[in-house]
C-alpha cells in the first residue's frame, strides 16, 4: 500500500513526523499533500490551501481563534479537527492519582519518619468497592472511568443529560438535575465538569455534609465548582477525609492560605497537563487521526464549522 | 433456579453471608451443605466434614499451614481453594498509586507551600507512553498491568519462563534469566517478584546505574530484592528520579534512616494490604468462587494436595 501522504507545518517535529509516519503518512511538501498537520496558531496558515488537501489537523482543543479568521469559510470542501480530547488523559492521570494517593492515605504517611504502622494501616483505604461520583461525564470524565474500571470501582456518572454512559465501571449515570441525590450515596467525588453558572459553587457546606469522613473530594476542573470556604471548613472538621485539588478558588492561591497547611488537603498548581506531556499527547491524536484518514474512517474531533467548534 | 446450600464457618460476618447469597447460594448448617466457607484457621476446623461437602474455601492466601493437619488427607474427594489472589488487587492498587504519585512529582507538591508552579510543573510525567517494566508477573504484576494498560503504559513483564503474558499492555515478556536486558530500555520499574536466594538484590548499584534520572523505582514485594544501600546513594545522586516503597530491608526501616528523610523517597509500612481491605477482598473472592461453583465452572485458586500448594 502507498504511504498516504501529509504535509507538516508551520514546524517539524520528530515525535509529530514519527507519528505520522508510524501511522501509514509520508511527509511530503504541502502542495503534494492529502492532508496536513498543523502545530501552530493561525497566524501564518496558508491563505488559501492547495486543492489537494482533503483535511487540516489543528493543535489546539478550543478552536474560538480559528473562527475569527476567514480559515473555515475559505475551506468549505476541506474536514478540520481538532486536538479536542487529546489533553484529557493527562488530566484524568492526574485525578486518579489524587484519588489514590488520598484514598491510600499518602500524605499522612510522607509526614512519618518512622515506621508508625499501627497509626497508619487503619487509615488506608481502596478504591476497590468503593463508589466515585465522576461529575461531568465529558473527555476527563469518560478517561478516568476507563482508569477506575480495572481498579474495580463502582461510579457513579454525572452528565447534562443522564443518557446512560455505557463504560464498564458505570453503575448509575445521573442527569446533573438529580445532581443533589448522590452526596450521600458516593464515597468518593471527582469534579469534571466545565465551569459555568449552573457549577458554580456545585459542592458547597450542604454538599460537603452529606459526604462521608472517609471522602475525597478530587477537582481537577476549575476553582469556581467547589466553595473552599465550605471545603476548608470541612477538611478542618473531618467532615471528609481530604482534597485533592489541582485548581483552586482563588487561583493561584495565594501563600498562607489554610490549604496548604492542611495535613488532609493536597494541592498541584494547575499542573495536570504540563507542557511537556501536552507534545507528546498531541502526537498520540495525530496519529490515531491519520490511521483513520488512511483508512478512511471518520475522524475524531472534527470541527462542526456550522456549530461554531 | 434453587439456591445452592453453602455453609459459613467457624464466624459469620455480614459481608460474607451477603457474598454467598449474592452469588447464587444459599445460607444453611454444614449438614445439609454442598459447600464450606471456612474464614478461620485449621483449629475448630470439623474433623470430618459430611458426605454431601464438595468443596471448601479456606482464607488463607499461603496454606502452609493447613498441610501440617490433616484435613486435606481425611477428604480426598472434596475441592480445596485457597484464597491466593484475592489480595493481590490491593497491593497492585497501592503500586500504582506509588508509581503514579512518584511520575507527576507528588512528594514535592506536597512539601510546596506556595504556588510554585513554574519550579513543578516541569517535573510532572505521565505514565502513557512510557515504559514500565514489572518484575515478577504472578498475581500482583498481572493486577498491576490491567491496571495500567488504560493508562497507556508499556509494559515490559518479566517472568521466570518468558512465556509471553497476553494482556493489553504488555509489549514484551522478558524471562528472569535475561533481566539485565531491561534496565537501559525501561523508564521505571515495579518489583512484584517473590523472594528467592535468586531475587536477592535483583535491584542493586549496577542496575540503578542503567536506569535514567527520571525513573522511579517501586517495591512493593520484598525489601530483600533492593540493594538499600545502593538505592540510598542513587535516590541521593539523583541517578534515579526517586523510589516508593512498601517493603524495605530492614523492615521495620528504623527511625533514622536516610530514606525518611531524602525527599524523593516514598516510605509505606508493608499496609499496601490493610486488614479492613482484607476482609472485603475475601467476600469477593467468595463470591466469584460461589457463581462458578453454582454455574459448574472451574474455581479459582484451587489447591493441588499432591503438589502442597
Amino acid at each position: 500500500m502507498t504511504a498516504t501522504p501529509i504535509a507538516l507545518g508551520p514546524t517539524h517535529t520528530a515525535p509529530l513526523a514519527e507519528a505520522i509516519t508510524r501511522a501509514g503518512g509520508t511527509l511530503v511538501e504541502l502542495d503534494r499533500a492529502r492532508a496536513l498537520v498543523w502545530n501552530g496558531g493561525p497566524d501564518g496558515f496558508p491563505e488559501r490551501l492547495p486543492e489537494s488537501i482533503e483535511w487540516v489537523q489543528l493543535f489546539s482543543a478550543g478552536v474560538e481563534e480559528w473562527f475569527e479568521t476567514s480559515v473555515f469559510d475559505h475551506h468549505p470542501n476541506v474536514v478540520f479537527t481538532s486536538a479536542a480530547g487529546a489533553f484529557a488523559k493527562s488530566v484524568a492521570e492526574h485525578a486518579l492519582m489524587l484519588l489514590l494517593a488520598g484514598v491510600r492515605y499518602l500524605p499522612e504517611h510522607l509526614a512519618a519518619r518512622d515506621w508508625h504502622r499501627r497509626q497508619l494501616e487503619p487509615h488506608v483505604g481502596t478504591l476497590r468497592g468503593a463508589t466515585v461520583a465522576v461529575v461531568g461525564a465529558g473527555g476527563i470524565g469518560r478517561e478516568l472511568i476507563a482508569m477506575l474500571a480495572p481498579l474495580g470501582t463502582r461510579v457513579i456518572a454525572v452528565n447534562r443529560s443522564g443518557t446512560p454512559i455505557s463504560l464498564p465501571a458505570v453503575v448509575e449515570t445521573v442527569p446533573a438535575q438529580q445532581l443533589s441525590q448522590i452526596w450521600s450515596r458516593t464515597d468518593h467525588v471527582v469534579v469534571a465538569a466545565p465551569a459555568t453558572a449552573d457549577t458554580q459553587h456545585l459542592i458547597g457546606k450542604a454538599e460537603l455534609a452529606q459526604l462521608k469522613p472517609t471522602s475525597w473530594v478530587i477537582n481537577i476542573a476549575r476553582g469556581s465548582l467547589v466553595d473552599t470556604d465550605a471545603l476548608v471548613e470541612a477538611l478542618r472538621e473531618g467532615t471528609i477525609g481530604g482534597a485533592g485539588l489541582d485548581v483552586t478558588d482563588p487561583e493561584p492561591l495565594p501563600a498562607g492560605h489554610p490549604l496548604w497547611e492542611l495535613p488532609n488537603a493536597m494541592v498541584t498548581p494547575h499542573d495536570s497537563n504540563p507542557s511537556q506531556v501536552r507534545a507528546p499527547a498531541f502526537a498520540e491524536h495525530v496519529a490515531e487521526n491519520v490511521t483513520r484518514f488512511v483508512q478512511g474512517r471518520e475522524l475524531i474531533a472534527r470541527i462542526d464549522v456550522s456549530a461554531g467548534y
